[in-house]
């Protein structure tokens, strides 16, 4: 099952410890791995694209702060100067990509641990421990997704996805493709279609090459096609993956997932989020608070060097959406299943437990 | 005013007679115009899409109808012969693109024209009707619409449009963009968003070509990005053209513009439709009679040479998609406008009038 020995995000013991990362701007072409020695390479990755998904974020900002303690450590300087260095560290990762939380909160805890052990074997150790949950929690968002799969019936169905949530954005299986890696290992008769996610085609460029490598049977669509394909009743239900999710459940995620959700709602479809803990941010009240990131206009004007547009049109390139509560039958999580959708279950689900 | 005065689709008296065609594939990048000589390279043109959008398909038709008689009276043939070319060329044109039913409008009105007289003058004759009639047509949908524009009261107001239909798709200023073009003109605060309409690209390379042309405030957005859009209050009316309208109004036009409308509903705002009478086709009830062609799934998965999914995925490329009249809150045709949009009302201007 390639889904579960892909490492897109890999710590490497050797030669002293390094950060591995699979260049997803190459994929499907080509599969290069690139080794990261410092933060600030990290910072560049996760600005570059190099790495994406909200849990993938999070994860390699982990670890790039346990390079910047080896880093400070090697270079000898003592403890308030390594200190200073991390902290610069920490804010330079901070600034890459405002929208996803999961890169606030991995730094988060690497504050916390700085405050009580900078040191590097420290720093590492808590880098590990967040991939390790990551890769658990996929699991259990798998288990939860696979409930409502199975509740379709035993009819063949169809499966809408936006963006990529898979291995590839994660630290194990997926967020919301690990319940279609579980159906598909389980025997489900599921055929997924797959948005291709423009302007970075992170559908067609990253998703279908994960279902390829599975074996999941899959149909790549433009992402103008999904409505009409609810319509025909070629699909019985929607899942994505989310990069911020307000304490009322509001979710923003991958430009274009709230047309999903409006799409599936008119066609009452059960449209789901599947996420860890780490994407909520119960200090957002709702999705207006959320703020989301504008990338640049080329990637919608142009192809490569080829301009699809007149010279002087301008485009516009919010990077997410907001999809709200009322319209997300069920969030997936790894400390259980958010449905309805409230601030109430919420705060039960996530808060309680301690975000 | 630039639009009134682009045509992309025009008959040369010169040197015996030609249609000349803005090769619409290589926009906004190049303007060459192709000189069609034959009713086969007519077929071509439309088949590839050097011509496109419904009306202009069918002013394209009649012209090459036109050419094809006149070669067949240049060589000679007697009447029988003739008439038999002829409704091979018929038959050629008829074979090209199945979902716009102008072009079958366009052959059926040359077919009438064939029994009572197969002159290549009477069929040039009524290409130039038809296409004039278009040209006048566009202005009248153009004054409709600009009244429920006026009616969006004074403030700036934003304006969504998917895929073309604008000068480039009619005989004149367009069907969907006549209004705005008008709008402009008339200083109203118009700023319209363009999808850019996956997997052609049609509202990059057209639409926003035309705009700009005409100097009309614009921006470009992925298709994804118009529900956030209406969510953020950027957008205050959508309106698109249309390919076939079935005799309740279901509407098909190009893919994803159901989804505009579904998103439309969602925020109440109103979605429109501009189309001549020539795109209604009241043999079919409603849209599940509509044909919708299949195109390649290589427009999907590959980007000039490049393949942008793995090697074994596969596409669905339906270029069409319908739209219940339930969603359109009023269709703009040249005989008036039809609201609600329903099967009565569709009788009432269309049909009475002698579609």
């Amino acid at each position: 099952m390639p889904a579960r020995t892909l490492k897109a995000v890999e710590w490497i013991d050797a030669g002293g410890g390094a950060l591995r990362l699979l260049d997803q701007r190459l994929l499907p072409g080509r599969e290069v791995w690139l080794h990261i020695h410092s933060a600030e390479a990290a910072a560049q990755a996760i600005r570059e694209m190099v790495v994406r998904g909200a849990p993938a974020i999070g994860i390699t900002a982990a670890y790039a702060m346990a390079l910047a303690a080896m880093e400070a450590e090697k270079a000898g300087a003592p403890e308030a100067t390594r200190r200073a260095q991390l902290e610069r560290a920490r804010e330079l990762l901070a600034a890459t990509r405002p929208t996803a939380v999961n890169l606030f909160w991995a730094l988060d805890a690497c504050k916390v641990q700085l405050s009580k052990d900078p040191a590097a074997a420290a720093l590492l150790k808590l880098a590990r421990r967040i991939h390790a949950d990551d890769v658990a929690g996929n699991e259990r968002i798998g288990e939860l997704g696979l409930r409502h799969l199975q509740a379709l019936g035993g009819a063949p169905f169809g499966v809408l996805t936006h963006c990529n949530a898979g291995a590839l954005a994660t630290g194990g299986l997926g967020t919301a493709l690990a319940p279609l890696f579980l159906a598909h290992e389980r025997g489900l008769p599921l055929h997924v279609y797959v948005d291709e996610t423009r302007p970075r085609l992170q559908g067609a460029r990253l998703t279908a090459w994960e279902l390829e490598k599975a074996g999941v049977p899959h149909t790549l669509i433009c992402d103008g096609a999904a409505a009409s394909l609810m319509a025909r009743g070629k699909i019985q239900l929607a899942i994505t993956g989310a990069d911020r999710i307000a304490a009322n459940g509001d979710a923003a995620n991958k430009i274009g997932t709230y047309s999903v959700a409006v799409n599936a709602a008119h066609h009452r479809l059960p449209f789901l989020v599947a996420a860890p803990a780490s994407t909520f941010d119960l200090a957002c009240p709702d999705g207006r608070a959320i703020p989301i990131e504008e990338r640049a206009p080329a990637e919608v004007t142009d192809w490569g060097d080829e301009r699809t547009c007149p010279p002087r049109t301008t485009a516009l390139n919010p990077a997410f959406d907001v999809t709200p509560a009322a319209l997300i039958r069920a969030i997936l999580t790894d400390r259980g299943e958010i449905s309805p959708v409230n601030a109430e279950r919420v705060k039960a689900v996530i808060a309680a437990a301690g975000a």
